[in-house]
């Protein structure tokens, strides 16, 4: 059945400073369907409008504001990057065999699968033309490297399913490129449009990186001890499809050798029962515990990339971000 | 069962005088796999190698030296043109259940369909990073809006399947982006790399357009009549998917109201048996007679849009593409 869709979650990132910018984006995006075949275009305009928290527009166009301004070419980088994300969106969901986002059918379960592929590959390819209009080439190339990165760091996770020798370190740059990417696009090229110094650029990458990584390890500690009442999605899926997050590798690293087995047995199956007994462990041992510890100390080195940038109500509101996923922690761990 | 590889057709067409330039490119296609993450690269290497007659690229090679020359611009729109292909050929065998390409299974059948979505958008991804090495960035643009094009007929196409109100228009304009925006983009590009004046690239654009569709009608009048053992591919497999091609278009263009009703039935059954039994009454009445010389006047259309070029070599091998085209053709009616 289908549910309304809940109220945005957007409206509880702090992302008051650029709200009027955001809606500004938010309304060219909905523009962009009408650059497409009329065959295309409704097609376009269900998905730009039924997904996402418009989290790499809003960090886009805050790290504008944090080097000197929020300018037209902000607003088009933003566009083209949540455009990127919306196309990853419909792949993913096919992969997922997922029906419902964010209260919405997806575009799968509408249409079909491959009107879906098909339908991801023209956003992606249309972003990647609207990316060819700014002056500086290297932006463009930027964005398609990012793109490159996402989907790589998906192939590596699907290749990686129920691969119980998956390290941590493995899991971190596959994060980095799944996730962490378009956040980093989004930040490095707010900086590089202002044509701030390497200094600078490097800082608010590296601010993206680390935010997206710890963006990512939320999700996966959300996905084993969230409620799913209060997040309003399907959770205990990246279980369920062999997807080895944090938490559970943080599990596998503390067990014994007959623990171990045990884990192995339970992962390998993968039943709806064993999930949920697999996240109690890992809660009542500690590893989601110190997964959220992760994250949060990455959330502290990302604030620290800010010290480089002159106070401003922007960077103020970079480093907000930064708190209210700090917040968004402490309730995973408040849950465990 | 798989079968050993054909000898590749490319060696049928009448490429023998960029022979040397199209081995290096290649050689190019080759080493981008390395390019990739290590956990990717493997995948890539793989449909590299295993798709292809390069008709693509060759045209980016002829246009280069019919204008003027080929450089090293020419080999990388080459790659980038036909690394395009290969990422909307990994997503067409999804779509189409194909378990075979070129004698090889393909990504969809060894890897399953998640990892070649994601494939297929990886080197999408990658070709249009590549793409934005050109000094030009209208090179890049043509690129990122070509591949869009090509998509976008695929979902065009996805989505009249059964349709029996489908018009010729629409389908011509269906193939046009499908498959003739690339032709054309290498045609065009081709002589945008070597600074012509816009006289020339929009004749080597409007032969590619014209060349992209008359091969693409050739291809679905085989098809609809080819001889599966000489072709050393599955035949048939348009009308079973539903898709309409130009001599069913033509066939029920001229069938009365009692006879519509007959073909209607057989069209949205899509029987094996029922797709031969419209095969031969296309053939019979002379439909398929009828889309080859569609297909045959394109082509004398493309060759006419050379003669603004200087004489040359190149300029005769693209006239040669044209006759060897023809020459196709006429086995397809020969057959019928």
């Amino acid at each position: 059945m289908i549910q309304p869709p809940p109220t945005p979650r957007a409206l509880a990132f702090p992302f008051t400073l650029v709200r009027p910018e955001l809606e500004k984006v938010e309304h060219a995006i909905m523009e962009q369907a009408k650059a497409f075949d009329p065959a295309v275009e409704g097609y376009v305009a269900y998905v730009c409008k039924s997904s996402g928290k418009r989290i790499r527009p809003a960090l886009a166009l805050l790290a504008g504001g944090a080097t000197g301004g929020v300018t037209e070419e902000h607003r088009r980088l933003a566009v083209i990057l949540e455009m990127v994300h919306i196309a990853s969106l419909v792949h993913d969901d096919i992969m997922d065999g997922a029906d419902i986002r964010r209260g919405l059918p997806t575009a799968a379960a509408k249409w079909g699968n491959s009107l879906s592929v098909l339908l991801g590959d023209s956003l992606f390819a249309y972003a990647l033309e609207l990316a060819t209009e700014f002056d500086d080439t290297n932006v463009c190339r930027a964005i398609a490297r990012a793109s490159r990165d996402v989907c790589c760091g998906e192939i590596f996770q699907t290749q990686r399913r129920f691969d119980l020798n998956l390290s941590v370190a493995d899991y971190q740059r596959m994060i980095e490129m799944k996730t962490a990417a378009l956040f980093a696009a989004a930040t490095e090229l707010g900086a590089v449009l202002n044509r701030q110094n390497s200094g600078v650029v490097s800082a608010l990458k590296s601010y993206g990186v680390k935010l997206g990584t710890a963006y990512q390890i939320y999700d996966d500690c959300l996905d084993l001890v969230g409620d799913e009442k209060q997040v309003g999605k399907t959770l205990g899926t990246d279980l369920a499809k062999g997807k080895l997050t944090l938490p559970m590798l943080y599990l596998l690293q503390s067990a014994t050798d007959g623990q171990k087995t045990k884990l192995s047995r339970m992962l390998l199956k993968g039943e709806p029962m064993d999930t949920s007994i697999l996240a109690g462990i890992a809660d009542y041992v500690g590893s989601v515990e110190r997964a959220v510890a992760t994250a949060k100390q990455l959330l502290d080195d990302a604030g620290a990339e800010l010290v480089c940038l002159a106070e401003s109500p922007h960077v103020r509101a970079l480093r907000e971000i930064t708190g209210y996923l700090h917040g968004l922690l402490e309730k995973c761990r408040a849950v465990a």
